[in-house]
């Protein structure tokens, strides 16, 4: 059997998980290069320099950790179920500390210098944002890993866990862009438009971010990418419902 | 046979559809008011009451029809499909004019008040989606209503179209948050903090285009929504590689 088709798709799989976490990488040094750099580096005082700790925290945590923890589905999908499950769940938790920390740092530095909480667009996005990354990582939690939920309500969820996932991926970099906007019209407003090295690299850095979310968006909704169906190691318990009534069994 | 849940995911379909429109004419209003109650209405003159129409185009055009030109491939799945594909590209036609005004309502505006063009991440985001759509148009228009493309080219081409579809919607709701928080940051930066009117007004219409996006999302994705297949109508040109390879022809 020529299986070439087959090889060319993991190749294209390969090439693409690659660029998606190069762009990644970069997206995540381009912001610390940004705070460190141009805006004066880090510190946890109140200051100016703890709210530089803001940008890269969210980045990190909320748009590169966020999306490679929905990538392990793919890049491990051959691996048995339960260890990526851990893995994915694992890596949210990391990309949901540092997302706090991020969130800290900016409402201690508003405290200290006085400034108003919860005003802006950026804000009110990123708050939402993190509401709904915490209610969606404790529903998959109790859903997916220990046993609360009932088989049915497991697999009505299944597909709405998987649509919010990659929902709040692409709030978390649309989150970003404004945080972006915004810092930059607060710090360089009356030089941004000379086209000022700072405002390059932060124009870059966003355009990095959009190019990520891209590549993750298609590497995770593309079916030739998903998890190959195992009817050997699906939880009885999960798909019950599916199974007896003849439906496919949807796959993360 | 009992049909309850095809019916039930009909009520569901229904109620969606008219949500993400009431959401979407929201938007269009809300963007209306802002710019003719807020900031002085609308002239094409060079003024900022010529930029007043760059938002109000580019929601519009951008995200409120360019969103509906592909939910109607959803809302008249059971009419036929060259039908549909008209309708699409006539949407889409009136999208891309649309757009165009508002995109020329910028550009005069700043050439008459020497504001310089094309510096900001705004910018550059709007800037490549609109390039991307025109792509994305001619393209639709040459493979998939004018015999231009052979079959082959078409099979693989289908997926693409679709995804990149569904992100050029998403960067131009991502593009507009930019815009406004630019718009509010230039215009009413010292009194945003304090929830003025205008301010709250601008972040709830940025929170609806979010909305009409994760509406959009959903209803574009889920696959009970889709066109069922129907090989009668289908072009033999268009699935002529997928056919003969036994595969299942994909539809957007």
């Amino acid at each position: 059997m020529d299986d070439s088709p087959a090889r060319a798709g993991r190749s294209t799989f390969a090439w693409l998980v690659g660029a998606s976490q190069l762009v990644g990488l970069a997206s995540v040094v381009l912001t610390g290069v940004w705070m460190g750099h141009f805006r004066g580096g880090f510190a946890w005082d109140g200051s100016t320099q703890e709210f530089n700790l803001h940008p890269l925290c969210m980045v990190l945590g909320m748009v590169f950790l966020q999306g490679d923890a929905i990538l392990v589905y793919r890049v491990f999908r051959n691996e048995p179920k339960r260890n990526i499950k851990i893995l994915h769940g694992v890596i949210h938790l990391f990309a949901l500390v540092i997302s706090i920390v991020g969130f800290a740092a900016v409402f201690e530095n508003h405290k200290a210098a006085k400034i108003p909480d919860m005003y802006s667009l950026h804000s009110w996005c990123g708050m939402a944002t993190l509401v709904f990354f915490c209610v969606q990582w404790i529903l998959g939690l109790l859903f997916f890993l220990f046993p609360v939920a009932s088989s049915w309500l497991r697999a009505v969820y299944l597909p709405f866990h998987v649509f919010c996932g990659l929902i709040l991926l692409v709030m978390a970099i649309g989150t970003s862009l404004l945080g972006i906007t915004e810092k930059l019209l607060f710090s360089i407003m009356s030089t941004y438009s000379k086209f000022t090295p700072e405002g390059v690299l932060a124009n870059v850095l966003g355009i990095l971010l959009v190019v990520f979310g891209v590549l993750l968006g298609y590497l995770i909704t593309k079916d030739e990418f998903r998890r190959p169906p195992n009817p050997e190691e699906e939880s009885l318990s999960v798909h019950f419902k599916t199974l007896t009534e003849g439906q496919t069994p949807a796959s993360p």
